[in-house]
């Protein structure tokens, strides 16, 4: 569908976000809605255009380091607000012009398609909802469209019309080209309007159409109300999805994952997890109350109550609770309990202890742990990192290791157990029992 | 509105919520029912009123700890039982009485208010719902309430009408004066009821009006199921509130928020978070299934998997997973990994090795830890208070503090590691490899 | 009501599930299908068969290690496929068949009797619903049905109808017996249709009647989205009776229950909590984000952040976050921080320091550990198992215990603290301050 050019709007203010982040950049399923907006258009066409004005240094750089073909233009909005002002001076390709909104990220491509299927020379999208009020009603008269009548212009007649503009647009180029110098701002905004293009269409005798969209799909985003709407709307599509595909998900509704997370094979997800970046989990449960983070996870179970971080690759492993890997490659490894294991690499058949703790940073810099295989790390000790421990080494419960362990040799850094007797009677100031 | 006398129903068993605890004093959004109501209550008049009966001792002195201007009555219930006898004997000092009950605290202080606002000499509280079965009908004639009739009571045309009683109402309180002696308690029940108070103002002509309320505010609480719907429709409201205000609350429906926590700046809450009590977090990031209670967090990023229990002031820092402060004053410190942070003041720049736990209990009493800026404490050491840890210290992995450490100092305290070659293949009976 | 049989069609192939598992072996509320359906079916009769195909083996294991008495079937699906080809060559007991599915676990026993109680030769259950496009319509002549139409099947006046085939049926024995045989597999699929039972009964005049089921409770399961529709369905029932019972379930949408958890007293149970297995809590709280699996908790509260493994048994105790306990009996004890205690068993008026550990694993076997009264643990500890703790011992912060410890003693196994003074700044590169 490479004839079709298609514009994303995005130089609102986005006041009620009531926040230093611009109103696009704030993330749904951990991708930010500019960024889903774009991967929607760019299924449709490679002529892709963002207007931008409030902070459009930050915005253009997010987009452009994704989508670097993305033609972005700073809207002059001083002389030319509103909508259609944002269209001002913009040369398309596309013999269709597709317009739609940085802050409407759950419309799919699918749908922007929707509206470029039809004849006419504009068609827009719209709903049919069951309290109109606020939106624009559509005005229609042998299934065109005549106009768009806003809530406060609207008559006691035209009020009862539930079909509402859904915002978005499709011109034929030629006809965008035509009207858009025609849109005026003589209204009490002082903006242009582009919704102003319908009726300037109808005295032009060109066909206006309407295609109902899923209302839900066509929300904007205005505050972070509305975006923990959205993004609850966008995780059921993922998990459900998932679920489709085979993933057995427990109480979805308490689980969050990531629109880049992957998954394969047959796994479980539990309730009260998250998957957080792009990860990858192939044949492997993840149990309650465990953060997964940008790792890759293949035949394992982890959890309840773990957490992996970025950059591990977990294989054939069992993680407990209260364990937190960071950076770790672990291949057949079993780490039940309360341990940290960052920036290493763990070997098969080696069982880590309660307690054992990667010392992976000295104050200056972060150094490597390596554990060979069929090891057995005896619980509280600390590697001080960077060492390395050979293949079938015994580290002694309590130990603090400090240099290599060669293969086959036990490691042990312990003071001798004393018993004082009788010490607890007189620590308490009680007589013996 | 200081012409309002308001009255709090609180006499009754609550039977079904099957608790020693009193029903008033079961906790919403971690506050207690009646304290809710009363809360609303203040927003309105001084003189508040609220009748007790069973464990009123308990619940007396609950209320007055926070309102201690509450006017407490008992209800004589042997010989006065019934909403209208709960009202025997009380002088109000308003023009008017508004009557509400302490097992429906999602009423608001506005919603109370609409009730007073009529010039009529009752206003009752009712809504319209699909299925009206149960509920005590608002009989009507010509705008004005003619009587309420119970289902058991109601004739076949009676029981069509779907406007009910929603149980607050406010009287003219020479109406009160009036009509509160003239309520019988020839009924089955042999109660004296407040709605018989509708039919004795028809019968002299005085004026009774119904206005229509939120029916999910109104709800009762009568057992630990509606609790937990009354409990949902609350943290509802709060959430919706911080995120219309401007905190980003990620699937807010796995997020449990206590009525008195208070946000301010831009912040952040995960999925499965807990906020707890009077806590106050600014410009924070509580990441997914941490726990925070009664504490302050300012300028820090908490989590995941994090408990901050009451009394800490965290800012400035980063606190990372299994990591639990309490009563900890903590600067500018990066606790990043499974720690036990009690009773201790940490300050600027210092690093917390994963496994640090301030000992602060020794069988007798708790003790304070304080370090100072710019320390590094290595893994797993134990400091055991009361221990000072000056600025510019080395803790080496694995050390137990016992004594202070000077500024500027190294502290050790570790057995020396040794390796013992081949002993893997003895202890599990192999050869080496 | 034993003059009933009961039949579960169970043969089918679950493609859907996208699994190595048996569709009816998958789980809800932590017990499968099957035996979901087969514990309703023992409570209206014992002559309870299923008839299986697929994974026959496995399936059969699993029903007959609960229900012993179930005679399992295996359809000849060569020759007899569909569900009256399931039905071929079985001899029931009863006056009258009942005629259920394994994917189908949320129809309670209840349900099921009201199949029963018609005293029809052909009972089935329908259900009324809005769209009922896809669902075979149920065809009804003055009370009666009089066929069972398919939606390809359907004209056009049939396919409003909005009653429909809800999939269970209740025959009198001697009339399935003498409508089997003559059901053939005349149609596209090739398959034997019980359907097809409906309209031959009335070709012999035979009386079909049917009873309206709630839809929900019908639904069947065929891929895992549709598995968490019908969990959430399920842990909102289980959920709700606890509620009602008097367990105070805070967000319970956040929360999951085991279909064999048992609560008794007063129990609260905080958001994002997971109750796994035969578990028996009794008079205690468990708080957010804790798992508690296949254990007896009385009198004690846990959490949050607390895992309890397997057969502990925990009274009159306190557990803090990040604690896990596995086989641990403890008897009023405190564990309040970061411990890992398996296999253990603790005695009245322990304290158990933050860090303490339970080595219970050698790399060889599994060992025990037993902690008498009043024993005080400091932080850090290990205790390598083997190991008895007599009463009234002090154990010192950063001990690793080797072997037992009398009554009265205070071990400890410690390196001695050296401050090195200065040390900071070589270390760092940086002056003295």
């Amino acid at each position: 569908m490479n004839n079709i050019s298609i514009i994303i709007l995005a130089a609102g203010l986005g006041t009620r976000m009531k926040s230093t982040t611009p109103k696009v950049m704030f993330k749904l399923s951990g991708v930010s809605m500019i960024r889903h907006v774009l991967k929607q258009a760019y299924e449709i066409t490679n002529d892709v255009h963002v207007v931008l004005y409030h902070q459009k240094e930050l915005i253009q750089e997010h987009i452009l380091s994704e989508f670097k073909d993305t033609q972005i233009h700073i809207q002059d909005l001083a002389n030319f607000p509103g909508t259609a002002g944002a269209l001002k001076g913009i040369k398309f390709k596309g013999e269709k012009v597709l317009i739609t909104c940085g802050d409407m990220p759950l419309v799919s491509a699918q749908e922007l398609k929707s509206l470029c299927d039809k004849d006419a020379d504009i068609t827009m999208s719209s709903f049919v909802c069951k309290d109109p009020f606020g939106y624009g009603r559509v005005i229609e008269k042998d299934s065109k469209v005549t106009g768009i009548v806003e809530q406060k212009d609207a008559s006691e007649e035209e009020r009862k019309i539930n079909r509402v503009n859904a915002g978005c647009y499709c011109f034929k180029r030629e006809v965008l080209e035509e009207i858009l110098p025609l849109i005026n701002n003589q209204n009490s905004q002082k903006e242009y309007y582009l919704t102003d293009a319908i009726k300037i269409a109808n005295q032009k005798n060109l066909s206006c159409v309407a295609v109902d969209v899923c209302e839900q799909n066509f929300m904007g985003i205005n505050d972070k109300f509305q975006l923990s709407i959205a993004e609850n709307i966008m995780q059921d599509n993922i998990k459900k999805e998932w679920m489709k595909f085979g993933i057995n998900m427990r109480l979805p509704q308490t689980i969050f994952v990531d629109a880049r997370a992957v998954f394969k094979g047959e796994c479980v997800v539990e309730e009260n997890v998250s998957i957080l970046g792009e990860c990858l989990i192939e044949e492997s449960i993840i149990k309650s109350s465990s953060v997964i983070e940008e790792s890759i996870i293949k035949s394992s179970d982890i959890g309840p109550l773990a957490h992996i971080r970025p950059k591990s690759k977990i294989s054939g492993t069992h993680i407990g609770n209260f364990v937190e890997v960071k950076k770790g490659v672990l291949n057949g490894v079993k780490a039940g309990h309360l341990s940290y294991l960052g920036d290493c690499e763990i070997d098969n058949g080696t069982n880590i202890g309660c307690g054992t703790i990667t010392c992976n940073y000295d104050g200056k810099a972060k150094h490597k742990t390596v554990i060979g295989k069929n090891v057995f790390i005896g619980s509280d000790s600390q590697l001080v990192a960077p060492v390395n421990i050979g293949d079938d080494v015994l580290i002694a419960a309590g130990s603090t290791v400090t240099s290599d362990v060669p293969s086959g040799a036990l490691a042990i850094s312990r003071g001798k157990q004393i018993n004082k007797e009788g010490f607890f009677y007189k620590f308490f100031g009680k007589k013996d029992a």
